[in-house]
């Protein structure tokens, strides 16, 4: 699958322009859509020669040099083969890879910071998703709504349903914070927004930072909270920053949402926790994705489950779509990118 | 049961001081600690003599006019007998009726207002707890962790789970309220704190009103509306307020939150549009509460269901402790009360 879009299907007749440069639209086709509705394909259509390529198809070879050869722009979200030397090799044009998602580490090799080519990417249109998902999460887990409609559609008894005699408002509720990530600081304006109490721990957070006025020591965050929320990226620093004695300082009744990245906790110490009835927990990630259909995680009634979408939503994907032209237009005119990522900088993404 | 608390168990020894009146705190003892925890508790205790009855022991007439002679102020909540003329007659000493839950319909007989006793309620304490929860349901709906979260559950494949690419934001979703109750004043200030575009439909509400800017027709803000979230209270007026037709005019894919009352809705068509798909919802009032064991809301994948608890945190239980202690100590110094009941006030109630 590889045609033009935004232009005539057939073939150019005549020669190619020198100003328009080839772009390389590869994003699974199930979502190209959601990035690139009609207004924004147009936008990205007037920046150059568009073509598109299901990334699946291009870990072959030479499918891969057919679909690269003379692209001067490279379009990415999933899927789409790890940029090492060798495919390097078979893109000798290539100027600029504007990743349309997040996470960058499966794709981006040394070989590719070798080669000086920039590359830039749309996390920040996922941060307000991200952020409200947390916040849907607190407010389930606050208000026991996981445990009353498991219970309801489980068959319970009314009354038992009701039973519990716990739920809490955000009004006034305790807010732990792991990660002042562009996430976690959206997330902690929406919770204050609600009248949330919240501290945060990050060890790189600046003295001259607002949010260091509420910041918190990790013992002192997680012997505190009402719910513990992390916004931290997974990174060699953060595997395991929340291990078994860090869960085990979490009072009882603590509430757990997570939708950073599983490597952060201790995934077994976590499930002990949740499945003896001592916390509640709210979880879009996992040790294990996609996550095994008789996974341990899918039967308890305290916990609340997503499948890794924290980030998609149809606003998101829109916003992204949009980043992705407007970076490439800043690319083109030799302006300064907003979202350019840096070898030291991706280390530290999630 | 029946015990003095805050004072010595033993009954007093010397003669009733004519200033401390008698108060029967008749609250279910598994929600009295809620209510009234030892700080509000002892508050209480130094307005009068405080004595305790659980309301289910009170049906038998001889029980109920033991516990009732000699009270000035009674306190309520739920499962007292209904104040009628045969019951009032029990209690010749009554002076105040405070009632520490909202509705009253069930309670308060037209031979009450014969009587002359006022009444008084802290439905005020439930309103931040049914907007938190109608908030709750909206995020959920939006970003469809419901559907997420009952596929996973079920066993479902995790792509199959992530299937549909609906989710929404709440930032700029269209949010249509039916009521500008008191509750629904403090979800609209949520939903507005959050990004979302509002509008409300209340025939009541006056051009000076500052919801005026944003209040429709009900016609234009069913067809309009993301998410339609009830907030208006169980009247003749409001009884099939959104019927059969209405649900009809709803869009495609739009979310139903009620946290008020079930009779505002249709269940009947509201069911066949969740049914069928075309609708998901969040309920926490049903026309048959309990909701049987096997009722047919508690089968369907795309809707979020809780056991009438909208109002019920611990946050809104001693809310509602500490107005009643502020009420009685009111009445007691003949100041204005601030959440008296009247007649008429009554009838536009939940």
């Amino acid at each position: 699958m590889s045609h033009t879009v935004g232009a005539d299907p057939e073939p150019p007749s005549g020669p190619r322009s020198p100003e328009k440069p080839r772009i390389l639209l590869s994003v699974p086709a199930a979502e190209a859509d959601a990035f690139f509705p009609p207004g924004t394909r147009s936008a990205l259509a007037a920046l150059g020669e568009v073509t598109e390529a299901e990334p699946g198809t291009l870990h072959d070879p030479e499918a891969f040099r057919s679909a690269l050869t003379g692209v001067h722009v490279l379009v990415t979200a999933w899927g789409f083969p790890r940029l090492d030397a060798e495919r390097l090799a078979l893109a000798p044009d290539l100027r600029f890879v504007m990743h349309a998602a997040s996470s960058l580490h499966w794709l981006i090799s040394d070989d590719f910071w070798q080669a000086g080519v920039p590359v830039s990417q749309a996390g920040a249109a996922m941060a307000p998703a991200v952020a409200e998902l947390s916040l849907s999460f607190t407010l389930s887990l606050l208000r026991r709504t996981h445990r009353y409609d498991h219970a309801l559609r489980g068959g319970a008894d009314w009354q038992a349903a009701r039973g519990a005699r716990k739920a809490r408002e955000i009004r006034g509720a305790r807010i732990g914070v792991v990660g002042a990530s562009r996430t976690g600081r959206r997330y902690i304006e929406a919770c204050r927004a609600l009248g949330a109490d919240v501290r945060v721990h990050d060890p790189y957070l600046a003295e001259s930072d607002p949010l260091a006025a509420c910041a918190a020591t990790l013992p002192s965050l997680l012997s505190w909270c009402d719910v513990l929320a992390v916004h931290a990226p997974a990174t060699d620093e953060t595997a395991g920053l929340i291990g078994a004695d860090e869960i085990a300082s979490l009072q009882d009744g603590c509430l757990v949402v997570n939708t950073a990245r599983s490597s952060v906790l201790d995934m077994d110490a976590l499930f002990e926790a949740v499945a003896s009835d001592r916390i509640d927990a709210a979880l879009d990630v996992f040790d294990e994705e996609p996550l095994p259909t008789g996974d341990r995680w899918r039967n308890l009634p305290n916990v609340l489950l997503t499948p890794h979408i924290a980030g998609a939503t149809a606003d998101s994907r829109q916003r992204a779509g949009r980043i992705v032209v407007d970076e490439i237009r800043r690319h083109q005119a030799g302006e300064p990118l907003e979202h350019a990522v840096t070898r030291q900088a991706m280390e530290s993404m999630a």
